[in-house]
């Protein structure tokens, strides 16, 4: 008798806890993930709960790609540098042939495809490279202005996950910094997050090139050099979290292998922890990919998630849409 | 006439910040630098100003050695070093005859003044490294709390700059955030700065050394290694802030050269702009230096000073007192 009693209120708490998330989380059926997440932060926020955190250690970190927005077919980073490198080729006549300019300029995309890693970063470089800081911000958001996916020829910042910004909105409404902790590069990032997810920049962390202090024309200012400074991904997102902030989150959220060493860093610190993984099953709204995948591929973190108790976000089930309204034309 | 009538408002103006800032910062004397910094901050939070900052540009990068708290007659964290190296010794044999640990061991004051950089260097990457982030906050935390400061015999956390603290205070309760920028190492300040500055790890930014992910002994760590990482000094602070905020802050605040760029990067960029140097005057009651001293060396960011309209500290006559009261026993 008395554990039915327990039994119905913890049903009637439950149904409770829906409630107040169906007006933060619309987006999210009603189900073990929904539930899980609105469990944590009720605990981790209500007064006299044992699992209660002080605001000040409320920091949960996001990677980008894949988990707030679509990293298919290719990273938007990537779409910005070749859109540089076209746009800077009349300047640099001897890319015409040189490779990988010439696979960038002749819309090569087997050469490109094949190019691996040191490519990449060649191309990211003469791309991102050579200005003030300052004047990269602007280049940055002169292209998202302008670009679109070449599939759903939307805007890429109207290609995030709608779930995933309810999520932050719903984290921050209760006391939480919410952080990004991506692969991208920081500066790439930094001129748009607050606007497109409320992230400001100083709660941006990220793979970066070195800057240089320069008086250029009489002014003080940073210049960016084509040197890497760091690597944000794998075993170097925890390393760039407590770099940037000093303290283990207490929530991590990624998509990959990639932030694998992420989620187990922060959910193995003391006190209520959460891990949450989004797994891209929707081949018809979005793309379905896991462990085969060249981009954001999911393979040991999935393995992995059971026995560490991470949450795994069924993107066809869990997600009632994915991207938001079309607000552009 | 008129000339007159608006002489007496901008007087009376003057008067009523002064009146204002008596609560707010009482270790200042009334006179030019405090009308400054009042007049400062009022036409930058004041709706309406043409000078107005909304909150989140309301920014400000604090030096830590020498303006935040005393740099002499050595830099804390050298104590800190020093008294490590001690107390790892009977574990370290092999230091009894190899220098710079020789001389630390046997409190030989010339071979180690004569050391230089490279020195200093090794004796931090002994004492500093081998361990994991939380285990090197205790660490630190259990020394400061019993090392007292050679010629005061107090906490070094005692030895804060009062007036600079009510500064703190006084910007914070304005809507700005406080950032440390310091050449000093950011999780030897971490740990404390929160209690004794207001100020939270995500807003400490210094010099580090790398730290690597491991699983040890079936945890998640960050590892302290070895090997620098960044010196967040000279022209290494506008790079090191950016890093960490992604924002050019609007005020800056130091006591040496060591300070200059940062001063000249967050001073030249556009809309309301301030710089201070706090320059140590006073041998009485703290340490006169600054051209030619060895540590916290004030030379050309002085001769700038002017030029740039930075505000410099006269610590003797513009402090009423130095340091808080006493607390401890």
């Amino acid at each position: 008798m008395l554990k039915k009693i327990f039994g119905g209120l913890m049903l009637a708490a439950l149904a409770g806890f829906n409630a107040s998330a169906a007006d933060s989380l619309p987006s999210w059926r009603d189900g073990a993930t929904k539930q899980a997440i609105v469990a944590f932060v009720e605990k981790t926020t209500r007064e006299g709960s044992p699992d209660f955190v002080p605001v000040a250690e409320r920091i949960a970190v996001f990677d980008n790609d894949g988990t707030l927005w679509s990293e298919q077919p290719a990273y938007v980073q990537l779409a910005f540098a070749i859109d540089r490198i076209k746009a800077l080729a009349p300047t640099h006549p001897e890319w015409r042939g040189k490779q990988p300019f010439k696979a960038v300029l002749e819309n090569d995309r087997k050469t490109l495809a094949a190019g691996g890693e040191k490519m990449l970063l060649e191309l990211l470089m003469a791309s991102h490279a050579g200005m003030t800081t300052e004047a990269f911000q602007k280049t940055v958001l002169d292209w998202l202005a302008t670009a679109r996916h070449p599939k759903y020829q939307r805007p890429y910042t109207e290609l995030i996950f709608q779930p995933m910004r309810e999520l932050l909105d719903y984290l921050k409404a209760n006391g939480y910094r919410n952080y990004i902790a991506s692969g991208g590069g920081i500066e790439f990032m930094r001129p748009w997050t607050e606007k497109v997810y409320g992230i400001p920049p100083e709660q941006v962390i990220g793979s970066s090139i070195k800057t240089q202090f320069e008086i250029r024309d009489g002014k003080p200012e940073l210049v960016r050099l084509p040197q890497v400074n760091f690597v944000d991904d794998k075993a170097g997102k925890p390393v760039g979290i407590n770099q940037h902030i000093g303290r283990r989150p207490i929530a991590a959220f990624g998509n990959s292998d990639g932030d694998l060493q992420m989620l187990q860093w922060v959910t193995a610190g003391s006190g209520a922890r959460f891990g949450l993984i989004v797994h891209h099953t929707d081949g018809e709204r979005e793309t379905a990919y896991d462990r085969d995948s060249h981009i954001g591929k999911l393979d040991k973190a999935l393995d992995l998630a059971k026995e560490n108790s991470w949450v795994v976000v069924d993107m066809k089930a869990d997600w009632i849409r994915v991207f938001p309204e079309k607000t552009s034309q």
